[in-house]
């Protein structure tokens, strides 16, 4: 077999309100497996060819499909993406053909793989492309961007890194049954942290206080007062807010904030898709309490890599940490599985299986 | 003489818009000079009364007067200032009777003193007492909370500690004529920044470039597109910007911020007074350039106040650091001195010299 039948996922328009399945388009290519190593030097001929099995669904995508895309270009995390244009997210395959040194057919690999059946890595895909550990016991979606990846990764970064945390800190996490805010949560009770989770529905409360260990949560789509709603389950205040929605619930955590507390951004997902939600913190709370508001994303935690990948493959082996996956099945499902992130219809890290081998 | 009649500054009522003359009054009360050692190991008991000359006027005393005083209760500089009730601030003054063994009748001293003729310093207030080096031969008002006071700590310690600079870094200024953010902007450039500064009539932006040495400067009052116009005056962006007036300044310099930018914040003077100003900022830009917001008092940099006197003496006596001082005379001119601040009608640090001696 020297060429196969390459279907992806493109998007048929820009996308700049909530979106919707009528976005997206599947398209077919004809690649060729056999890669022909080019002239010594020129790096940027090397490919690798891997044949997809998980890739990771991430809200953040969003961000590169929107008309006006996001930053100043200068981060490529939010490099915008065309209409037409295959999307590369983080994913695990096997290598199905190589030019490069260090990669080899039958090689199971993580990186930024698109959203179809094959990816031609190669260019500046190539330094994030790296060789799975074989001996480690783990579900290969785990390095799907999951737990093993960028979510694990933006968890404890952004829980150790940005946010500082004491023992005892009080710790607010929004969408805690979230890829990002299960983790944060449970890293947060390892450390010794007070941890109150908020989700949107029964199932996934039930989920951070029975399953994740989580001290509280609550139901924010049943709180007519998020103000109160925090005073209720924080009576001492917030010293830690993991933010990843903005809008009101980001007012009503400063409101709520202990002095020098410390909120990080991993994203703001109540603002992605309606601008009108931009929350007005209160400033003048923050000078007062002297808070801190900190942006950042998982690219910035490369110095921290080898502490998170070793602790948390320990966590994960002693059962102390659990991954919440939510798969579902064939490059088809890959539209419907992102629209429903914005429907709060995933429980956990939302992955999409594309093939088993 | 053993008694004099002390007058004094106080509000008529709680402050909850825009203060005006009509907001204070004037009272009288007999104190005695004659203070008498009370029994030892009782420290409360220990007075300190001083004769003010200096006092210092800030805009977020108005924290202070509002019904729902900023806060929890928690930051003494924010505490609730009841109507009829004397008004502590920075200011300077000589002992004019004591019972406290480490001052004496005639010593010059700065401290938390009272919007009044005299201060009976006593209890917590006797912590912020401290004499004067008299060796130096600066202006007694740059202890008046000014450059060797208050203002001059917030500056220092908000620019180094919290803005954390690197030499070249693009710094933006707000309100850049006033006590803060004139000596903000001129530690920035002997630090090695490039400083644009904004001010609100054309007398304080020709202050800022002809005597201050500010890279640049403009009349914000003149431009109807902030966004427009800090991108014409950081066509590569801002690393740092200084804020003290929040609303949709911040809004602006956000959207023009560099990746890993810092905001400081050290007041929010637009919402002080005025709730609807509040900034929405793009906390999806803060997060893509991993933007930190925070804010700060300069009572948390009492770890560099060593560092902070002993540099800002040195620029001064240099002459590489320019102290602007806006004072008024008179006890009874403190309602209005007040009250022009937030008509932007000081130019530097706002003081009242309540007596020569």
């Amino acid at each position: 077999m020297e060429t196969v039948t390459n279907k992806y996922v493109v998007t048929t328009s820009n996308i700049d309100g909530a979106p919707n399945e009528s976005n997206f388009a599947i398209c077919e290519q004809v690649v060729s497996l056999k890669v022909l190593r080019q002239p010594a030097g020129e790096g940027s001929d090397i490919v690798v060819v891997v044949k997809n099995m998980y890739v990771s669904i991430d809200p953040y995508q969003i961000n590169r499909m929107k008309s006006y895309s996001c930053s100043q270009g200068t981060v490529s995390a939010a490099a915008a993406l065309l209409p037409g244009q295959a999307i590369n997210a983080s994913g695990v395959g096997r290598v199905v053909g190589s030019t490069h040194p260090e990669f080899k057919e039958g090689d199971l690999v993580s990186g930024a793989l698109i959203w179809g059946e094959y990816t031609l890595v190669k260019g500046i895909s190539l330094q994030w492309l790296q060789k799975l550990d074989t001996n480690l016991s783990f579900p290969l979606s785990y390095f799907a961007g999951g737990v093993l990846g960028s979510s694990g990764l933006t968890a404890y970064g952004g829980f150790f890194k940005v946010c500082k945390p004491k023992k005892g800190d009080k710790v607010f996490v929004f969408a805690a049954s979230g890829s990002v805010g299960s983790l944060v949560g449970q890293y947060a009770k390892l450390f010794g942290c007070y941890v109150v989770g908020c989700a949107g529905t029964k199932q996934k409360v039930d989920l951070l206080k029975d399953e994740l260990g989580f001290d509280d949560a609550f139901n924010y789509k049943q709180e007519t007062d998020l103000n109160s709603a925090l005073k209720r389950y924080f009576p001492e205040g917030i010293d830690i807010y993991f933010d990843n929605v903005g809008g009101e619930m980001l007012e009503a955590a400063i409101n709520n904030m202990n002095v020098f507390g410390r909120v990080s951004l991993c994203g703001v997902i109540s603002e992605y898709t309606d601008d009108s939600k931009r929350a007005k913190p209160d400033m003048v709370a923050v000078v007062y309490k002297r808070i801190k508001i900190e942006g950042f994303l998982s690219v910035d935690f490369m110095d921290i890599y080898q502490e998170y990948i070793s602790t948390t493959i320990i966590y994960l082996q002693t059962g102390e940490l659990k991954a919440v996956e939510d798969i579902s099945d064939g490059l088809d499902s890959i539209p419907t599985a992102f629209v429903d992130l914005f429907r709060g219809n995933n429980v956990g890290k939302k992955i999409v299986r594309i093939s088993q081998d």
